[in-house]
């Protein structure tokens, strides 16, 4: 998938919302447990009841790695399940991983050969020589965390001297990557401040934007700040689709909380004129 | 397991050597592929041949990774074959995970209790909060990338103000959370200008040193500076012990390799008077 492919879904579906798949077995509906394969059960309920506003599914891997290889099986069937009944929706291994390089390259075959995610999200405290092996897959993104939602990301991530924090550093040496044209940058909800920075130092970029919703980031703020001509936009939203109910109508449920989603997405796209 | 565990493996063994189960069958002897179970059984043969002179093992996750769920079976395979053969052996799953609290804690369960592993490689950037889930378990390490041996460190780890470098401030901090007497911290045996300034922060801390030997570092140079007065160093050294011949003999000469090393290390503690 390349980034044409993801402008062509935010246009057909007239929405930027990507599912995060943080599957919680204690927070599910109880009668999914009864299922063979419980992890992969809900996960299927919601894509199929979402997918019709959703342009991206982003699965967070420990939720699935909590339950070792029993875990990773469940994820392998999420990917596949994925790759072959919604091609065209973008998907998102939200990993967190990065090594020195010959290592790295192990991890971006996991993910993009073993399993067929189009990203994943990858930490750059390594470096430059981490992070390339992940953005020498055709059609494929890293998707590069630089200022994330939590309250740490305060400790590291905006330690800066007289010009510039850490958070800018990452994205301003990573532009000049080879094949940084596939970059996407985490950049929290919570944070709005500092979007407009982020978006002046990387105006044509892909964001994902985490921490709507449950963690008290506004989808309104972020869009106004950091929406760009053609969208640039992906918003992740998690716990509000995937628990609004834990009733048997948990996937009708999550649908209507995605259409909600969706059509404040809709609105936003309308007046910036992208659709 | 403690660190007094740990300094008592060092004294018993007269090394601090960790052996890193990097598994590349590319590189593991040919009659190694015919096996049921190759990853494991080239992990068991090492452990066997060089748990006399290794004080710790650390597989690199990414290679088993990269095989999926399968993969992670032949992990839970080492993993389990570690504590119930070599209880007494630090184990290290070198991982690099961190991410928001809440998800945090399912890594810390999948390395911590799913697998049975001592300790895991968590990557700081995040900040405070992903990475105290992984010191919220009792005899349990988080070992945290403070300056690591690529090229890439350079590009973040040292990135500084007219006081400080980021790698320092992430040591400097880190020692004030809660729990911080389970942390060790990863310095690059390559950067060993900077492990004078790492041991004056954090003169009790273990240190995970990587990168002596095939990466360049020496182990010499890295004691002389490094080590304090009951030894606080781990020294990995993963392909020059693991691919050391890729004939029949290979355990034997891991084992001949691994007692090298132990052999210098030992001189090293008896010149400190640890030993």
């Amino acid at each position: 998938m390349n980034q044409n492919d993801i402008y062509g879904q935010i246009k057909k579906k007239r929405s930027f919302l990507c599912v995060g798949l943080d599957v919680d077995l204690e927070k599910v509906p109880k009668h999914i447990l009864l299922e063979d394969d419980p992890i992969f059960s809900f996960c299927k309920s919601i894509i199929d009841s979402t997918s019709e506003y959703a342009i991206a599914y982003k699965p967070n891997i420990a939720f699935f790695e909590t339950y070792g290889s029993k875990g990773w099986k469940s994820l392998e069937k999420v990917s596949k399940y994925l790759s072959e009944n919604y091609p065209n929706i973008f998907t998102i291994a939200d990993a967190k991983r990065a090594d020195i390089g010959n290592t790295a390259s192990r991890y971006a075959k996991a993910f993009f050969e073993n399993l067929s995610f189009d990203s994943v999200t990858v930490s750059p405290y390594m470096g430059r020589d981490s992070v390339e092996p992940f953005l020498n897959f055709k059609n494929k993104f890293a998707v590069i965390l630089a200022l994330t939602s939590n309250k740490g990301a305060d400790d590291f991530q905006l330690f800066s001297n007289d010009k510039i924090s850490l958070f800018e550093k990452v994205i301003q040496s990573s532009r000049k990557w080879k094949n940084a044209e596939r970059i996407i940058y985490v950049v929290g909800a919570t944070k709005s401040k500092y979007l407009k920075k982020v978006r002046n130092i990387a105006p044509d970029s892909f964001l994902l934007i985490p921490g709507v919703g449950a963690q008290g980031g506004s989808l309104k703020d972020v869009t106004s700040i950091a929406m760009n001509d053609r969208c640039g936009l992906i918003v992740n939203s998690s716990r509000q689709i995937l628990y609004s109910s834990n009733g048997l109508d948990f996937d009708v449920s999550a649908r209507e909380e995605a259409r909600k989603l969706q059509k404040i997405m809709e609105q936003e796209l309308l007046n910036k004129g992208i659709i």
